[in-house]
């Protein structure tokens, strides 16, 4: 008799948050006052290697429990899965979760669903790298390009890539691969900042900050933008200053105007010299990107982080909207839907500049962007991913940079797991931050 | 001491489902097996006048939970409202949850935590016209211009259209008011109806359903269509024999198809002359659209029913990507989000003709049709409401369709209270339904 293979035993979620708002770390024009949050999932296994695979969605507090009630919805696809077959094929299991006609029903393809397929989807990518014992990114960058492309599901997309078109990419991408290798290893991959620029800080902490990312060899910074047009031109100005002329500076309005209103405080800040604005509106608005687009050149257009699936990816690539396209690890559908949304980008020949931050987005999306320089676009110019130096000693394998950029990490999996002290100290409401906060406030109440 | 005011004391939710995949009613390309569902919820008040607000999501079964789950998350922003100030201005409302920048982070504006708003906001909504003494549709025929602008969030619309363009619309809609409501209350407003069409059905009950519409007095029926084109071609014809060529015939892919694919496939249907193909590709897929219509014309294209919200549906006219705008009461963030949608229709002459079905989504709809008719496009012509014969018995003041026409409710109120009775009985999963259907299982378990 042959034993039965290993299968997956349990989904885990965790509904863990951080009390960021207390700082005004991640203070922008639409997010006064987040609380970086994940809505946590671990797939575990009764095979005997013991490995584990941990995936995540990044909220900013309220609403994180709906989130995880999400990820819950799609336990009973995941569970009893052989290991193997999951391990050697994550499409299968991304297709059904993406299939399900009635969670489909939900979305279909956006917001809390189906960034909970996506949390679910990356987990199995970090046990798959796990196993394979490799970081993702090689993992990745070792696949055969046939392999990849069944990975994605071009469904919707065939007018703008076909699976044929992505394979040529791919195949053309794994040219001089291994000099981008040595080179990614040596180097590591570029990024910009994002410390020094959030909207609740003060000139003086702004300048410490701009003064400090230059130094530390950033090549790129970035400011929020959005909630009063002279305190912009002010802190511009001030940024730039220190920067000097040669550091790119970007501007972020996270989604604060409409589409003439974009146009016109763009144009106001123009003057020094702004290298991409952000997010200026609606990110679901294709045809007001590429109306912005056309009027603020040269000042290019980015965005992509509440770019909910590759179908809007398309469409914005389609209709010329954007110079910069931002994908997020954790928003879409994981980490399928993001090598379709790579070889997009590659079709369209727009660079792709992830966004991260949050808590863990850095740690996810470096492994995206040194897959898409070893084996897809084959370039770092005018690349680069965002940093913030935020909560990364949460995690068991936390980003380490160097003179501006992402070193590549070494041990297996998507860098995806929280240390458990981490996740027992803020898991909400009942860790022992939580509980303790809520013992304060109750004492404060009671002395008042 | 003048008494406090009357406040929301409770936001009771319930997940009710009812077993429809056991009869095949509702199956389509996408949807084979759907159990029509509702995340329903209920506003209580401290008022002496024991009026409550009933509203819900329409959901096709899994994940009805995470659905509950996402209005629950909305309570602190309901309970304890006056309830005289929030019933004269739902906007505020609807402003403020759209608005609550951590929860905004899970759209935004789309998918699970954005229908939850609309339940909530169709609540209140059902609760002012229940104050009111009037059915919704005659509320807000019977507003200010002025009053109905200032209930909608601009946001993101202004280059389409802009509160004074919307507040012309709406001045001039009133001319000739008397008159059509009149005439609304003598004959109703025209609907179409999709009861013959489920792809589930085979050709003698298509025949049999399809005979019943044209004597009923329907002059527009709907096909589904996407799984297979012989079948399409054979149960086309089937049904163009039966209701002859004067009866419009739609058909209706539910998303089934690539932008190439939706226009070969319409293509070859054409010698049945069907009146619009509905939702040929991703609901997401604005230039897809605009591409299947400029193929497949004089075709009409339709959409909407999963369009997430009002920017969406912005950029679908501008792009001129639809002949037929399909809204759906339940899908975006509730009546205010919809009065912008059909003023956006109004803008551009598009018109709009209202995705109904599921549960309960025809008690809602029918008022949104009806305002429309009496103070934004003011006429009827090409313009009908989707009618499906479904689960009407389980609402208390259930639609009423004669001769082909949606009668005008009388009842004050949105007709969206459930009976009790059918609350009890389908609630998940301990309803007496379900916990009967389970014992059922259990039984035949042991026998077997």
């Amino acid at each position: 008799m042959s034993p039965s293979p290993a299968r997956i035993t349990a989904v885990d979620t965790y509904d863990i948050r951080f009390p960021t708002s207390r700082e005004l770390d991640g203070s922008d024009a639409m997010n006064p006052d987040p609380d970086y949050s994940a809505a946590y999932v671990v797939l575990r296994t009764d095979a005997a290697d013991g490995h584990e695979g941990h995936g995540f969605t990044f909220t900013i507090g309220r609403g994180n429990e709906v989130q995880v009630a999400a990820i819950e919805a799609l336990r009973g696809h995941v569970v009893g899965r052989p290991v193997d077959e999951l391990c050697a094929d994550p499409g299968t299991l991304n297709r059904d979760l993406i299939g399900d006609s009635q969670l489909r029903w939900l979305g279909p393809e956006k917001g809390v669903m189906h960034m909970a397929i996506g949390a679910v989807v990356n987990a199995v990518w970090d046990l798959a790298a796990r196993r394979a014992g490799k970081p993702l990114w090689q993992l990745l960058a070792g696949a055969e390009p046939e392999w990849l492309v069944r990975q994605i599901d071009f469904r919707y997309l065939t007018d703008a890539l076909t699976p044929e078109e992505a394979l040529t990419i791919l195949r053309r991408g794994r040219e001089g691969a291994e000099e981008r290798t040595a080179r990614l290893l040596e180097r590591g991959y570029p990024a910009y900042t994002t410390s020094p620029g959030w909207l609740g800080y003060d000139d003086a902490k702004l300048t410490r900050l701009a003064t400090q990312a230059v130094a530390d060899g950033f090549r790129q910074i970035k400011l929020k933008v959005g909630a009063d047009l002279d305190d912009d031109i002010r802190r511009c100005r001030v940024a730039r200053a220190v920067v000097g002329p040669d550091v790119r500076m970007a501007i972020d309005a996270n989604q604060r105007w409409d589409v003439d209103e974009a146009i016109r405080w763009t144009k106001a800040l123009t003057e020094f010299d702004p290298y991409w604005i952000e997010e200026p509106t609606s990110p679901d608005d294709i045809l007001g990107h590429a109306a912005i687009r056309r009027a603020v050149a040269p000042v290019k257009v980015a965005t992509g982080e509440h770019a909910h699936n590759r179908i809007v990816f398309k469409q914005l690539l389609q209709a010329g909207a954007i110079d910069v396209l931002q994908l997020d690890a954790a928003r879409v559908g994981g980490v399928n839907e993001n090598l379709a949304i790579l070889l997009l980008a590659a079709k369209f020949g727009v660079p792709v500049c992830p966004h991260a931050g949050g808590v863990g987005l850095c740690e996810l999306v470096q492994h995206l962007a040194m897959f898409d320089y070893l084996a897809v676009s084959g370039t770092t110019d005018d690349r680069v991913v965002e940093y913030v130096d935020h909560l990364h000693d949460h995690f068991l394998d936390p980003v380490r940079i160097r003179d501006g950029h992402y070193l590549a990490p070494t041990a297996p999996g998507f860098s995806a797991a929280m240390r458990p002290e981490s996740i027992a100290r803020y898991t909400f409401p009942d860790g022992t931050f939580w509980a303790a906060d809520r013992d304060d406030t109750n004492k404060k109440g009671q002395a008042a």
